[in-house]
């Protein structure tokens, strides 16, 4: 394997032998192809792509470079969830637990907010003392106690994809969907799962805004999912907007812990609900859609979803007393409403300006190793369509000064568009759900 | 300026401000940006291209990161030729001293063999004592006094395009045309000329072998000079098939040589006189082409233009004993006739063949600090076109040792195409005469 060759290759079109591409790879890894001839490779990927034996060779060396769980041992269907990141998205912390309280065990790796969007490990840790750095031993003891257990990818799982990643963010070359389809399923084919679940949200505030290039990733992963035997299937989820009202690690940890005693909102609520019956119907497939979803729906209406959630509190060494009182999370220091100057219906809630928002005042990252201000972020008090009027509120800033205050006022204010017309068009929460067998209009 | 945006903006098409590409490119030549930087940039150029501004700003940047000579005490015009590079290509070796011999002032500086082509340098090292590394105020002398020098580019020229072509060159990223065209003309502009003469090469021996970008690269280069205020002439030159007899350092220098001395090959004889006639217009533009050519023509055959090699010869340290008598140069151990097995006419002699036998007899580079084997290579007996008969020699081989034999028999042999039909079609020698005001076809 000549490195030069490999990346005229891919530059000219040309299709890679898998000898060759492995070699690439795995010199990549060790060291001996630098990170120069890697970039030019990644480039040129973003621009030729991959193709289907391509990305089947990057996915089995990103795994293959790192260690697996083995979770054969538990006794009932393993399925995960993962969500290609969106704005105020704080599913995971809803649905781990929700579909461990229907029968599922459910091994959730996640990661850090990056970009615009925060992370689950960060809202995790915005309760006291939750631990989401633990060995793998007494993951796997949590898991089998409490049915779900959630950490942070650990440094044993596909190193090829966390060096990759890497270089990726500093080269412009994140936006390749089968390098995006490849780092994901590397990662959640370690987990040693029985079903997965992929969330990819579309619309303005995800990372692949266009519908057609989200089912080109969705259809990508399932397919590399399916062919290695895992059960995968994708949701295509609205990003138009964000989810829920509560964007902000610890206001986000407030309204995921709030949605699990019932309280809504409706949206979050709702994909809750959809994903956890779609993640049932994956760990056992003779359950039907209607029963996996009134069960869902029961255990979450019921309170137990919620008292699985706080055993995995207390598992993971976090404070149950400010789990059991959203209220007491970590909250910022200054606080301001901003109100509407005018009357009209709100045509727009852009997720990214609110994101980028959360970053500025301090909550999400610019830098890998940053120490966030989990406090800061907005509530959203409005929703697409609904009629404002003049001086009514539209939601509450927090930030850590006044300084802060300011700006996120006009990030607030920015964020909301007002129009003379009536409601206005959005997307539908769940568009599109993607199999084996192709992709469907959901519902 | 952020590295990731610029990256991200060529990435996407979008013009980058000169601000931010310059900050790019002083920011690679310091260190401040990475290679892995670099190279995702140069590969986002492959696909993306460089528009006539960015062109501008990497031509100032090469330029201005290493010195500029100054020659303006010459008493007379100071005009350059530089080839993209052929196989068979020695036209510099008799084109220097017979400029000079017309009345203009040739500061040449040269590169090296790289890829399937042999370069000046080496050629010119054949010489025994030729020295082609001299300090900069005595190749000024020289010129002054002989009307010529030629010497290798020094490391005070054009710092920032060494260390990118460097990167280039590794990473699948030289046959960019803008790239390539800063590369040449910011070291071309180095050299402080009144005229430039580019000689583009077109064909499968060229490094660009399609008509339409060999246009596109000569017009860009032509572009760049013209707008520094330097007169600038491109000529599109055949290269489907060797320039001259001779693939091959020391034998290249032999035939240069022996067409100084009036002994042809004719098809080197007249691109020599063309060009040169090229570079007096160039440098005297009250001299019309005619008279340029009957100028160049006398030249070389009185003898004038050999006794010019001669001064240079022994002004740059070379024996002029060997140089006056070619068949004294080094010259390779072994040696054998190729003889056609069939007779037919000559439809194709493919110079990327023999170029690439040449670094296979270990007389070209695969690494830049590799050592060659000067006197290996071919004498092609035969032309396009022409009536061979079963048993009349194709040429023959020298070589290093009877392996080396053996393999550049294989190469001669697989390197002329016999068929049944009559004379072939071949390019003009000259197709395409570049200037600003347009391309026109030669003559």
């Amino acid at each position: 394997m000549i490195p030069t060759r490999v990346i005229e290759a891919k530059r000219s079109g040309e299709r890679i032998s898998t000898e060759d591409l492995e070699a690439f790879l795995s010199g990549f890894l060790d060291g001996a192809i630098p990170d120069y001839q890697m970039s030019a490779f990644l480039m040129a990927a973003y621009f030729m792509g991959l193709d289907e034996a391509e990305t089947e060779v990057m996915v089995r060396s990103m795994l293959g470079s790192g260690s697996k769980l083995d979770l054969g041992h538990l006794d009932g269907p393993r399925v995960d969830k993962h969500s290609t990141g969106g704005v105020g998205d704080k599913v995971s912390l809803v649905l781990a637990p929700l579909a461990a309280e229907v029968g599922l065990f459910v091994p959730m790796m996640s990661g850090r907010g990056l970009g615009h969007t925060t992370g689950t490990l960060d809202k995790l840790e915005a309760i006291p003392g939750f631990r989401t750095r633990i060995p793998l031993d007494e993951f796997e003891r949590i898991l089998s106690e409490v049915g779900c257990a959630m950490i942070g990818q650990t440094e044993e799982i596909a190193p090829l994809d966390r060096k990759l990643y890497a270089l990726r963010d500093v080269t412009g070359t994140v936006p390749v969907i089968p390098l995006i389809a490849a780092s994901i399923m590397s990662k959640k084919l370690a987990e040693d799962l029985t079903g997965l679940l992929l969330d990819v949200k579309v619309g303005a505030g995800a990372f692949i805004p266009e519908e057609d290039r989200a089912q080109e990733l969705a259809t990508t992963m399932v397919s590399v999912g399916e062919r290695r035997g895992l059960a995968t299937v994708a949701l295509l989820t609205a990003m138009d907007r964000p989810l829920g009202r509560a964007v902000g690690n610890a206001l986000e940890t407030a309204e995921a812990i709030r949605c699990l005693r019932g309280e809504g909102p409706d949206d979050l609520r709702r994909l809750t609900i959809v994903e956890a019956a779609e993640m049932l119907t994956l760990g056992a497939p003779d359950v039907s859609s209607e029963e996996a979803e009134k069960r869902a729906t029961e255990a979450l209406d019921s309170g137990r979803a919620f008292e699985r959630f706080m055993r995995l509190v207390e598992a993971q060494g976090g404070d149950t007393g400010v789990a059991a009182h959203p209220e007491r999370l970590s909250t910022a220091a200054r606080s301001a409403v901003v109100t509407a100057s005018r009357a009209g219906f709100v045509t727009g809630v852009s997720p990214r300006a609110l994101g980028e928002g959360v970053v500025a005042l301090g909550g999400g990252r610019v830098r890998m190793d940053q120490t966030l201000d989990l406090g800061v972020g907005f509530e959203v008090a409005v929703a697409l369509g609904d009629r404002i009027e003049r001086g009514q509120p539209l939601g509450t800033v927090y930030a850590r000064d006044e300084a802060g205050v300011r700006e996120g006022c006009t990030v607030l204010e920015g964020a909301i568009t007002l129009g003379e017309e009536g409601p206005s068009e959005a997307r539908p929460l769940v568009s599109h759900r993607i199999t084996r067998d192709g992709s469907y209009p959901f519902g």
